[in-house]
């Protein structure tokens, strides 16, 4: 039995990211079984396994539930762009989605990523150097589209048993390509000498760890550190600890979108709440933190 | 070249704990060949490799600096106190340490872990379910000793090119046994993987996200907390958002010794804030956090 969050709504129309693989199979079966009336579940063909793809592409034509097919040739793109194989593929889901949005009225997209793709996505971020334990959230907004994840609590031994007892097709995963080799080596090496040598699942550790909240995930908020206009009001800031001013400064800039927020440029943001300090600071991308009237705000 | 942090003093009295493995050896070595005097590099035979345990003793004899050498059978300790081999030898580590630092006048003790050691020790309790990346720190104090660790910054294959271009003899490390195999493997399988996959050291990756500083790390401190008897101070408590109040309360419960901190527990003690809540909670061990003229403190 897989539980479905609370804030799915069965009348609500969901666009659903639909490989044909075990995971997208099991999510939308449970979905329409469980009373969702408007689910469209959305193929993108990549054309990059030839006869498979194809094949992939006929298993969606046989739904007897509203699909979408789209037609992407992922390699040529890639190309064109100069871009790996998976950001090309990406970006091409994401048009894909984004046409299927405008023609059936929603940008709501359900994903069937699960509990153990999201404790490989941990590991896998760590030790590439993302600064922590990073997964993928169960909300994430990207331009006019909000992808959603019901699944991430549920594990894929839980999805293998409920593909069996309902004796579901489908069509085998085609994340088992070359291409995606880096992760798939997560799932078929790592993870399996991890269990051997711990003797133990090391999944739930891995998501419990990285459901620590950050208690300072709101600390613009928490300390009513903005002003109407949404500038950092200094006043407020300066009565703080040091290492929370940071963490407020971090919080601003990546609100305002600044990319690549550096240690460095935190330090020198910090000197601008000396009110004999500098004016401003340079920002990457020809901006300004500036401060002026106890604010500090982004300015050309 | 092996760099030595700057909080080392060379006329500082030292014990070294000494194995005779590469690491301690090249520790030792680059000690006092850097000017440090009052080194005492101690050695407890853990009688647990028969005759390797005697010839590392008879190699620590033959040192030409000052040596402690300690004899425990910790296959025994460990039967008589329903103890695992690894914490029986810790334990038995601690006490010979303990009488090395009377003997000696000094409570510091420097040991050789390294960089490499604190990435496997990271995954390893990231993964043993320890609630997010906690690693070994430079300085840990516990009891009466303090443990130093001077070359966590240090890498593996340094201390290996420090003990060729020295020409330094060792004895092949104890760690290799049967007893420690979990942690062996996460070194000769698990990161040597990890390095195949990613195709690059993930060693530094780990390091750098432990390294992230909590910037609520000294919570208590920085909003001051506490009144001059140590006691939680409620209002100004009070003036804090949720999330900073439960991390408040982690550290002063960890503060104050308390063990098994769940988060049922943080939200229980929560109550004791507002002052029409409950007057006390209780905690393991028979113990009550209280609230008193607008404190909270531990009590019977």
């Amino acid at each position: 039995m897989i539980d479905l969050p609370s804030w799915l709504q069965p009348d609500t129309p969901y666009l659903l990211g639909f490989s044909g693989g075990r995971d997208s199979v099991a999510l939308l079966h449970h979905l329409t079984s469980s009373g969702f009336k408007n689910i469209i579940a959305c193929h993108l063909n990549h054309q990059l396994r030839g006869e498979e793809s194809a094949r992939d592409e006929r298993f969606v034509r046989r739904l007897e539930t509203p699909f979408e097919i789209g037609q992407c040739d992922v390699s040529s793109y890639a190309n064109e762009h100069s871009l790996s194989l998976e950001t090309a593929a990406r970006q091409c889901r994401h048009e894909f989605f984004e046409r299927c949005a405008s023609k059936y009225g929603t940008s709501l997209v359900l994903l069937a990523h699960h509990a153990d793709d999201q404790a490989e996505t941990l590991l896998f971020n760590l030790l590439r150097g993302s600064n922590g334990l990073k997964g993928m959230k169960e909300k994430t907004p990207i331009g006019k589209l909000t992808f959603l994840r019901p699944l991430l609590n549920v594990r894929r031994a839980e999805i293998n048993d409920y593909i069996e007892q309902h004796d579901l097709a489908y069509c085998e995963d085609s994340s088992n390509q070359d291409n995606f080799a880096t992760r798939n080596r997560f799932r078929h090496e790592v993870m399996p000498l991890l269990n051997d040598i711990l003797d133990r699942d090391p999944v739930p550790a891995l998501l419990r760890a990285a459901e620590q909240e950050n208690p300072l995930k709101n600390v613009l908020e928490d300390f009513k550190l903005l002003d109407p206009q949404e500038r950092l009001f200094l006043p407020t800031l300066r009565g703080l600890p040091e290492a929370i001013q940071k963490e407020a400064l971090y919080r601003f800039l990546k609100k305002e979108e600044v990319s690549e927020i550096s240690c460095d440029l935190i330090n020198r943001s910090l000197t601008l709440l000396t009110p004999d300090g500098p004016p401003s600071v340079n920002l990457p991308g020809g901006l300004r933190l500036r401060r002026k009237e106890s604010r500090l705000f982004i300015s050309q």
